[in-house]
């Protein structure tokens, strides 16, 4: 059983030898990708993409408990629409795939691979919004969508991801910013109650903005190795894009007005996050709310009387319960069962055997921290299953306190350019918190000086200093800056 | 109320006068869907979307009982990764659009968006497929796919639609094969349960078969203008991709073995199959399990004292009841609201003013026959909530029959070709049956000299006649005949 353990262990590179191969061991090794022979493409496998659907199931059900719906536009953009808004394509075209022939004929007006769709909602509303009875629209769609980038990596970065992107618009600009910040906030709480990861919600600054907006918030969280992750983001538009796309409706006053929009979007890159954040040596460590298996039984000795059929009854306890339950019955040993329990992060495990079904208990084991307890099995399995329930709530709160350690102890403060560099040199990477005068010649100094790029303006702010880091004149800001993902 | 009621109809061209044009009628007033400046390529509003979100729902809880896992492939093929099977790519590359450039750069090896996933499938299990402990994988996507068409239509034939595809690996032959005709059940139990849509289960012709399978399974329905329309498919491949893509597995005595696939779906269609066979000159009528609002509440006079109340009231059990249930409070009068109700298709609306409030009653309407029925207030709601369910299954029931009747009443039997035109002429277009001796020269004349062509070899066979409707020789098969979507 050691051995067996000890086996699987070996198989995944140390978090501290290399953090980046301990990740792409993960997605392979717990069977979340297999790779194909497109660059950039990766083939989701059930167990990643049961991860997907959980998360998927979760914020579809948050849109639409505050008014959203869901819809689906082409995959294709025509050429000339993506060019009607200047930055938007500027952001966009270098990094499109184009699709310039249908069967054998070569296409009169090739059609790039939406990399996000604002064009084609833009097209859409102009066709179905006429009077303010028509608005708002609080549209949103889970689909794939493609970026030609050049370094790609499983999750984090693909040349094809799956996402949702929100697209709304409003009378009036009030609407649309309460919109976007509602938004950030929606998936502020998704990070942190469901996946148990905290996050730092701000604005991006000026040169950090998506193409188009006006305003571009975000929510950024720290990596086990000490770097930032934005785990989602929500644009206010303004009237720019209706004013490209010739939107306008007529308001109370019969005046022809032109409305205000946002989007807002979340990928697969939360699973990335995922692992980032909670991972260890030992493999995955899941989120219970988005586990595809939140309780795995696991029978000892199983060629024993008695000891299948106890633990077939556990299973069914549980899932009668509602819990999302498995068991791993084949002929494998128990060490290398646990080791394959763990890999894949299966946020509870229980240990079933002969000697256990004699005491009339059973051994839970909760995959973050490692923490055995012997529950009983009497009373009809009542506590047991009472105990499981248990037991998942505490992990998601338990995850959620190593992370937010794990980001306080890597958070830094910090009054200079040279403190910034020290600091880093001694404790590795990590968010830093420092001010910022609001000169965009500061902002790329600072990177270019220390390595670190500014994250976003946190809406928490602190008065650290009231001079800018880097030039020393009045700060206005307070920044948080961050090698990043 | 009876003009508006008047003015509401009058929009929607009559079936019997045009059918196409009645067809696209429904799909823009019933707001399903809206043109975009791609041809065929379509946006699917939130009303559509609901009814294949509602499609999705059940679908994907059938196949995952059926121990089905959903994945996620990339949507881009290399071409020569398509080219690796002779009959699949012969089929499938003239209707292909192609990527060719990533950005500014051209690629070394153009990319086809999938048509169709079997290549990509297979790819994959070459990678993680090596012994018979790895079998079977029963996989399915939910993705959209592209086919260039010249000519396309609304959910019937469009250039991008969205579908689910079903992709099967077994170690032995019988095994792909008994999934071939369970997922065809399943696929004809789903649309006969929960879109009243009866189906007739077959096997294509060779010539009608899926580029690169063995046989192919299709369920097949009747639509109200008496053309047949494909409802779903299901595929045995044998072995023919596992040689083509060198996926081989070590069997229980240790020798190199191919195992065999299939494949199976159905689309976005189907919203296009339950249009023509429940709509009528009113619009849409939809089939209470797929219907996104299940029950509308209906204020008639709603300005005078207590109506609102008591329609939000009524509104408010039917939820609690966990039916799908909305109000239409707009300031429209009751008579554009019930033509709007039934342009929708909502299968039950409940009328309710002062009258009605006074005499303790409201009224319900079921949309697909407008059947009245006047439903007690009394008990708390009571009555009116388990009216409302009882109505609903009624619906389906009834949905059914008069989708049956229709069928029944054109499908003709017939002995010759003389007859099949002469019956055609006669009662206009629906399913022929006749006997066919298995000659696809015989087949191509049929449709040639009748105007029909083979939709399927029921598997429920009648022995209409001993000779080959065509050449009058030994009879094969009893074939389903018909004009088809």
């Amino acid at each position: 059983m050691a051995k067996n353990n000890q086996k699987m262990v070996e198989e995944i590179t140390s978090m501290n030898e290399d953090f980046a191969k301990w990740y792409t061991d993960i997605v392979k090794k717990a069977e979340l990708i297999e790779y194909t022979s497109v660059k950039g493409c990766m083939v989701i496998r059930p167990y990643g993409y049961a991860i997907w659907e959980n998360i998927q199931r979760i914020l579809d059900t948050m849109f639409k408990e505050l008014g959203h719906e869901n819809v689906c536009m082409p995959m294709f953009i025509p050429e000339s629409l993506l060019n009607k808004e200047k930055d938007h394509v500027e952001g966009f075209a270098p990094e499109v795939a184009w699709v310039t022939h249908g069967g054998s004929e070569k296409l009169e007006e090739r059609l790039c691979v939406r990399p996000t769709s604002e064009t084609l909602f833009c097209e859409h509303y102009a066709n179905i919004i006429q009077s303010y009875r028509d608005l708002p629209k609080l549209y949103n769609q889970w689909v794939s969508v493609v970026r030609w980038e050049k370094t790609t990596r499983p999750f984090l970065r693909s040349r094809e991801f799956l996402w949702q992107e929100g697209h709304t618009i409003h009378a009036t600009a009030e609407e649309a910013i309460d919109e976007t910040e509602r938004m950030l906030n929606c998936y502020a709480r998704f990070c942190e109650e469901y996946l148990a990861i905290p996050v730092i919600k701000g604005k991006k600054t000026e040169s950090d903005k998506f193409a188009g907006a006006v305003s571009t918030y975000a929510i950024e969280a720290l990596m086990h190795d000490g770097k930032a992750l934005q785990a989602g983001t929500s644009h206010y538009f303004g009237d720019g894009f209706a004013k490209a796309f010739d939107i306008q409706f007529t308001n109370k006053d019969n005046k022809l007005t032109y409305p205000h929009q946002t989007s807002w979007g979340v990928t697969t890159r939360l699973i990335g996050a995922i692992i980032m954040t909670h991972g260890d040596d030992n493999g995955l460590v899941l989120p219970p709310a988005v586990a595809p298996v939140q309780v795995i039984v696991i029978p000892v000795a199983q060629h024993k009387e008695g000891v299948l059929d106890k633990a077939n009854e556990i299973l069914s306890k549980l899932k009668d319960a509602g819990i999302r339950a498995a068991i791993d019955d084949t002929d494998n040993s128990p060490g290398w069962k646990y080791s394959q329990a763990e890999m894949k992060g299966i946020p509870v495990r229980i240990e079933i055997g002969p000697k256990d079904i004699e005491n009339g208990a059973c051994v839970m084991v909760t995959r973050h921290n490692r923490e055995k307890t012997a529950v009983s099995l009497e009373n009809s399995f009542e506590t047991l299953v009472e105990t499981a329930k248990q037991k998942l709530n505490e992990v998601r709160d338990g995850m959620y306190a190593l992370a937010l350690e794990n980001r306080e102890k890597k958070t830094y403060t910090c009054r200079s350019l040279d403190e910034i560099n020290k600091t880093l040199e001694q404790n590795g990477d990590g968010f830093v918190k420092a001010m910022w005068c609001g000169d965009e010649a500061c902002e790329d100094k600072v990177k270019e000086v220390t390595g670190v790029g500014s994250r976003c303006i946190p809406f928490e702010q602190e008065q650290i200093d009231d001079k800018c880091v880097c030039c020393g004149k009045k700060a206005k800001h307070m920044v948080l800056w961050g090698k990043a993902y």
